[in-house]
């Protein structure tokens, strides 16, 4: 089973990453650029069968080590 | 308009940041998780309406900044 998980920076969190991404955007032209916001996107190979089991078992992941909740958002997707 | 871009290490290439990622969730306990990719995934907001046109300019931005054509793959999704 393949688990897909987005990890965002939450809305009222500034994104220093993002704006400086934005800027050099404008610099080279691309003036119809808004806000940028950059998050991580993971994806893992599982050797499990149950679906809900590794749907608890990645959302343990990200609490635990690949986002931090203080300022993060995560979102689990689940594939095959 | 929204743009959604997922740019993800080709499959060929090395990934250290996710073998590394690996490493520590199995020492956490999570023994199911076979191999470990980790891209990024970018939100921007775009000042216009033509769907065809910013897809063409979003795709121009990762090939020029937002993606290292040689060792990364991008996918765009436009919303709105």
């Amino acid at each position: 089973m393949k688990a897909k998980v987005y990890v965002t920076i939450k809305e009222n969190v500034l994104d220093p990453q993002g704006t400086a991404v934005q800027g050099a955007l404008h610099t080279m032209g691309f003036a119809e650029v808004g806000s940028v916001r950059i998050g991580k996107y993971l994806e893992l190979e599982l050797d499990t069968n149950d679906k809900a089991e590794a749907e608890a078992r990645v959302k343990a992941m990200c609490e635990k080590l690949l986002a931090n909740v203080v300022v993060e958002d995560y979102r689990v997707e689940l594939e095959g």
